[in-house]
């Protein structure tokens, strides 16, 4: 018999449970007996190990279930990356826990932070396989993430719902959409959804140019304008300054992003009404979409294979219309950000959006 | 040949544009013939002459659109109703465009403010028929308001979104749910998403009793605390004060409405960590739901008998199952909020809800 | 400690599980203890002493769920309430299981077979508290039942779907909404959905009418006619058979219901092509809507007040905007159907839906 | 000033008016002058020169609209392609409206049939740009088509309603969906919905096999089963037959797709209730999902830019993450069905779906 611990890390998706149902159903269908340890909210129940078996039949129903079955935590990727003393005793702890179970492998479902910390376990020995889950779909070595077409649905359904008051208002609507380093949300929403002028933060914005494509709207006879702005979208000044004096420069002028930046400008240049809904959180939550039910079906799947197959160290991902493995050792840590050069800007470009640049 | 006016007033919601259709439907079925003027943007519009004259077939197809085919606007509702010499001038401009017009009747689709002007425009001698809009439900003389059930349905969805979140990640979330004088969409919103803590205008709340509703279920084993905020929501303390002193204690806290304070509050007082929600416009936004469809659709119909008949002077409203006319003098300016003794108060407490009470 | 026992019976329909935990919370936030016993399979359960013990806990989480968690199922009604010697036996099953479990008193939810039951068991001395469910709304003595609103929910979104393709290819549709009695719910989805002509089991059509109105609708330009026909629809000269004689003449004709009949005559009568589209049992499932969890959990908390009170013999009912206790006996085998001068149907009228009469 | 013809052919799908927005949005924004001219009703309009002029302002807010603003018709293809002197008329007909116009081009949005006839104009001189619309997703020359993703979420939603009834009723349930010739979305549907069987065209079944899971379910203990079937399924046996002859097969048996003969062949070899819902036109009605905004509206621009650079006789398709111009006379007529090697069908079967073979 073999046992597979389970773990999932970070802020929570849609289709994580589907995810690992797929991991589940294809070691439970392969005629091989296995244990399944699920530990309780990410990497600290690892650390502290907190965990509970599972029973194949818990992973019945949840197909459709959003969040996570086991809970989730952020904490403590950096100080275990980073390792102070007290990292190195977390990460110590988690080899123990490991071992101590004899697990054979160990399933990590996370974005960024998490797959960099399931390399770092990889490189103290232990077997990893990883799914790549993140709304933000920024990961390294895949086309897409689970999560992220849910958290389309739901971004521009709040673009919809606001569109209706606009038209009916006349006045200028910012919706901040979730991704800090990477826009694939707020430009695909922002997309979906019909926004005029699109944010993000690979494309710095010059404000100048954001209030002429109000002004060019509002003198085509629009009444509105609907702006999608990423949450790490910045200014071209902001661009290059350095971190710490951004940081800094927000902190002074009271704001957390560039939404409520944005709208002030406008406000002062144009003297409309500007109207900021922050739809947050709601765009991780709920069940996932119909695409992520499939693809993170299939991510499992091919996960479990992984796993009967005894390849570890590796991250399934989707290239080119197939699932494949990626090293671990090669994806973790890097970070894919929306190309200047993507088509996808320039048909939006085509389409009459603007990015402000 | 007989002239109606149609205009749309206060922010937009769901079913305008149905309840509309269901006048225009009536009156072209009659047999009689109509000629429809359609105001811009509210009262403006009637103030301004600014108008366009409507095709019965542009009523086609707008049942399931949201926001209104008129435009909107909120002002300037209490220079009107509370004339100095300009808002007197005002009163004059939309006599004046209605008797230019040679309007038969006007029909006003708004909220409290907006049935107020109503009634004024009546005692000046217009016929006046309106309907009751809002996503508030706090219309007195009328058990429903088109709006305030797709409200819910928005309210709720995102309430149902943030809950895969709270339970993956074990925190306190905050939704702040429209509505300033009346709760009825955080109360239903509320028991609709299995909120746990409901805090509403009507019901001041003492911070120590939230406070030991989030203890009392993280030492029965829960994970999550969430907590339906409406707007107009206020502490026990804040309620004794005069209008003018709670806001001036506000803008001295950086706060606009309870969400923030409850937040710091909790967090303060139980070290969990606490995250806001402010769904914000677009609970007004988007196409209407199947209830409002029928209820706009049932409104407009008999507002469009009340013309046929000349019957002047009304809010169609709904009451007992049916709909009503209710003398415009009667409600206008008056408030309908959850009364403290409500049957719907006391099940949500046998469920265990806390008002924080 | 007092024991309870819960069945849901007959077709499966949404906010079982919501209306389920609200007795059980409100039972489990009295102060008293219980113990729950779950029924499995409805009555089949109750006769064949096949349960389990259900913790409150596992109603945690159920609110929006749809189905059952306890299963459900149709038969064995008629055989009981009629009894034949068979049928006493199961009676006498159902008895002993009660008594040997020494329950308080049993909960049951269902529509009107199981209600009719309810008060059978009662007559024979159990103590009942049961609940209004069913989709089709024809309960006697309450205004609504749950799953009624979320299946006007799902039938409406089916006939928007259905509209843009009858828009794009200028076809009549003809969409058999459940109801084989009343048509509370074809009529509500009709009138959301924008249908131009509504059959009901309670207005026998004239299939003249109905091609009349097509014909009048393609006079005026229009491409296409969407029609929403109950499954329990007949014509009037069908309405005038005796029961055995319908069944007969549909079983000689092919069909199961009205919709293919009319179908085919306009077809026949006016050579456009027609479309039946039969969305079935998906009407009875997914999550129940934001209005059934409110509702269904109002009821289940007064329910749980009865039980507390050892009030017995009730339906919880809706009536005047209160829920209130109705006698069983007083409303068990009666129907509730569309009063033919009902306002809502005279509203239709206005806004120009035909009834084919 | 160029002119540029528009018509939507074949069964109406979702995003067609975005997929024409993205065109119309593309070229007006390019500087040059153009006029739009619609057909109506597809390929009837061009052959009766039944059209009207579009204003650009006339594309705005369809995004999100369903159907097509244009009208489709599926005739009269075959007599087009092989065509008899009649035929031969029609397409004469085509060209006579096409020179009339002056038209600079035909932007034709269709399926299979219409791709064949877009083709046969290119040889006959005219020029042609195509979108490839279908919810089939069985257009050869591009890995999606637009409607897909939409008619996916539509299907799973119906499927994820009836699982709520399978599982409380505890019965067999077959949903049919839409695919003739290729089972894309029965696939993706029915891995989405959680479907334990799928039945397929290009995977002839064996009902023995059918029958043989749904009773291995039974015996591990599973109440239920859900069976998506592609209304082009069909059994091993059927598979051997020559088209004519299995036509004659199912007219003698009284079927019209594979979903009553399974169903009866279970409740024959099971004893076990079968349900068999049809969803049937809502499949390809409705508003299009994000994803469908969003790559049919980059379809649209790219095809925007053939005709900006006058590169004609391509249909835009998308391949390996790109919007590339496939020429027409290397993809029409070629059907792109599920290889039997394909890696989501040995996922699917990992997570033990069965397909019957």
């Amino acid at each position: 018999m073999r046992r597979v611990g389970f773990l999932t890390s970070g802020g929570d998706c849609q289709a994580l449970n589907a995810a690992m149902r797929g991991v589940v159903k294809c070691l439970a269908n392969s005629g091989e007996e296995f244990e399944f340890y699920g530990f309780l909210n990410g990497y600290m129940g690892l650390i502290a190990g907190n965990f509970r078996i599972l029973a194949a039949k818990e992973f019945s129903g949840i197909l459709t279930r959003g969040g996570t079955i086991l809970g989730s935590s952020r904490m403590p990727f950096k100080q275990i990356r980073e390792p102070d003393e007290e990292g190195r005793d977390k990460v110590e702890s988690m080899k123990q826990t490991y071992h101590k179970l004899q697990l054979d492998c160990l399933v990590v479902l996370g974005g960024n932070g998490s797959q960099k910390t399931a390399n770092l376990l990889r490189k103290e020995g232990l077997n990893i396989v990883s799914l790549p889950k993140t709304i933000d779909n920024d990961l390294w070595g895949t086309e897409m993430t689970f999560g992220f077409q849910s958290a389309v649905d739901i971004a521009t359904n709040v673009i919809d719902c606001i569109h209706t008051t606009a038209d009916s208002h006349g006045r200028v609507f910012i919706i901040e959409i979730m991704g800090h380093k990477a826009g694939w949300l707020a430009l695909n929403a922002g997309m979906a959804g019909g926004a005029d002028i699109i944010l993000l933060p690979e494309i710095p914005y010059d404000i100048k140019k954001v209030v002429a494509k109000i002004e060019e709207r509002a003198k085509k006879g629009s009444r509105f304008t609907i702006i999608a702005v990423a949450e790490g979208a910045l200014s071209k000044e902001e661009a290059d300054m350095k971190k710490k004096d951004l940081e800094a420069k927000r902190k002074k002028e009271g704001y957390t992003s560039a939404s409520y930046e944005v709208a002030q400008e406008i406000e002062k240049k144009t003297g409309m009404e500007v109207r900021v809904t922050v739809p947050g959180h709601m765009q991780r939550g709920g069940a996932p979409d119909a695409y992520d039910r499939v693809f993170a079906s299939r991510l499992g799947a091919e996960a479990g294979q992984l796993i009967l197959k005894e390849k570890y160290g590796y991250m399934v991902a989707y290239q080119n219309r197939e699932i494949v493995k990626m090293p671990l050792d090669e994806i973790a840590g890097k970070l894919k950000t929306i190309p200047k050069d993507a088509s996808i800007i320039k048909e939006a470009k085509m389409l009459g959006v603007s990015f402000g640049d």
